[in-house]
């Protein structure tokens, strides 16, 4: 996600994108989709508020007589293994269950699969139930799928698993195993502000209520995420004020500067 | 909440109530009541953060071991019923049965009752027993009582169960079945950072610590933290440091800037 | 911790430890250390943004089964009492099992011992297990010891259960028996922004995982944290905007700074 360097190497393919993430942001901001997200304790709240940042209406739930309910009403779910417990477990199962029933689609964020073993079988057998989006960063690629992440193998890995990738790094990798797009923006004081990627993955999420297409909506929400995260960096003195400032940033985003600033190729 | 049009109906009262507001507002301050809150996750950080910068001394735990000594110390109590679960419904067992013994206030906000039969059950349930102030907007509202919200039917609500109900909206209503206020304080970017609600219970629960009158203490909380809102709007340029800016606010609301903007009828 | 007096009484041991804080906040932005921390819910987020700020990797997960891997990769451990459950209960007994087996230093940090007296038992017991540091107010010494708080008893307290005592106040005082620090640095605002107190426990766990000598890294990591809140102090309207700068504080702090505005003796 740092130090943009990709140069588009499909004029026309860049610009769809980011002319969707546009798209799509104003379509979050018209509809305000309901996003139910099952996710650490950590990133509750940040991840909340950008959620809220973009028009969207989050819920946090992990009660397993209420997720059903809150699943069912939503437009999208999230799955986040951060700080992983009993009750989040129990949770995403029924989550999981109900989003596959109702046809809700859903991301997973099998964040440090690759500290613990239990928590990587666990990855393995919701990615087998059919999540929307993978989103994950390099350790952890390499944790569930035993091999080195490049463009190829992450794309092979959405082609078995039929869904998309999204890889976190310097740039951003998202594939569903027929298209590839590599996605630069971003900012390095992402990486300094806790809960920062969790929330990324509740922006997919919340992209997948309002666009199909999960590899445009997922390329969308890292383009647009990435290009807030510029925006406050440029406003910003650390990490304090630069967490502040990416929430003002996706709330305020203009979709001429989102197009502009899109690095995506 | 939002929008502030109402016009004092009754000059008298909307001094009295202004000036209540300023008078409870300092005894936050001089005595630093304990206030302990039963809350979720999400809301836990921002809830203890808007106490303190009220004055307060907040606490949170859920531990049903210690819960009765937290809350018998308590000078109030709030039970707020997001992001419910099997913890948090004992602890609010044990908790609103110690402040009953105990004699010490609690307000009950009953999040998103509109979206879960069960927790509309158990909140009905903790009406019967008698909390001081009952918060929540009207879609809340109607899952419990059946009805449609208005002046007349919160009021009647209140007169029936006894208690003080607050309804959140473009203006906030305050009813003990007998006096009804109207509080037009507040911003459209309080329901952009999440939370907000639920800490603005947190401040009802505060002035009951330091105010008999619970109509009055209900009404003092909601103008207070509403003009500090809107102090936070004039200074913020998005959700992100209108949630910075309101705990600045509130921390440094001078009485006379309190009285001033008031807005209630 | 407030309003600083003290003067050095031996200007080469505080020219001594000024300069060791500053080597230990470059070896924290070096080596980046994994902490890993038991905390409550109110302190989780904030917690890990003041680690990452200081370089630090935080993880946060309490889950049984995973939780000795986490401690075993981790440079050091906070186990906080805050928000007390039996979740984080049996989380503090095999963390601190896995930390003694592995020899990776923890820090007890037994907030509101004096309320409850099933935590001041369960932080006893836990005191008998060889943490490194305890870090705690006036109010929760005496809980512990039964006894008023002074540099004679911190310093007995320390000798009997050979750790390093770290007690907050207008003055911190840190003793290992030997050596006593009195640590004169940080401002008021930090009691009006909740889990700070919790985040600076963390701080010292990361400066125990880049320096043996645990006297030494618990002065440094209260000097550092107090410069930082200085600084905010000077930046900030309020808590709430002093917790966003004192975040960018700890991140940008320079070794010329920490060392001139280090008041420790």
């Amino acid at each position: 996600m740092r130090h943009p360097q990709a140069v588009s190497r499909d004029g026309a393919s860049r610009d769809d994108l980011a002319r969707a993430a546009s798209d799509i942001l104003a379509r979050l901001r018209a509809r305000s989709p309901r996003v139910h997200c099952i996710t650490n304790a950590v990133a509750q709240n940040f991840t909340a508020n950008v959620l809220l940042a973009a028009g969207c209406v989050p819920s946090m739930t992990l009660s397993g007589e209420e997720i059903g309910a809150f699943v069912s009403g939503a437009g999208a779910v999230l799955v986040n293994l951060g700080t992983f417990d009993r009750e989040r477990r129990e949770a995403a199962e029924i989550a999981v269950e109900t989003a596959t029933q109702r046809k809700v689609p859903w991301v997973l964020d099998p964040v440090f699969v690759d500290r613990s073993v239990s928590r990587a079988a666990f990855a393995r057998e919701l990615i087998g139930r059919a999540p929307k989006v993978v989103r994950l960063n390099h350790a952890e690629f390499s944790a569930l799928s035993g091999g080195a992440s490049s463009r190829e193998t992450i794309a092979a890995y959405a082609r078995d698993h039929k869904t998309v990738m999204a890889l976190s790094g310097e740039t951003d990798l998202v594939s569903d195993g027929e298209r590839t797009a590599a996605v630069a923006n971003g900012h390095p004081l992402m990486a300094r502000v806790t809960a920062m990627g969790c929330a990324g993955s509740a922006l997919v999420a919340a992209c997948l209520a309002v666009e199909a297409d999960a590899w445009k909506a997922t390329a969308a929400a890292l383009i647009l995420f990435g290009v807030a995260g510029e925006i406050a960096a440029e406003r910003a003195r650390g990490p304090g004020s630069f967490a502040m400032e990416i929430l003002d940033a996706v709330y305020g985003l203009e979709p001429a500067t989102l197009i502009a600033r899109a690095r995506v190729s």
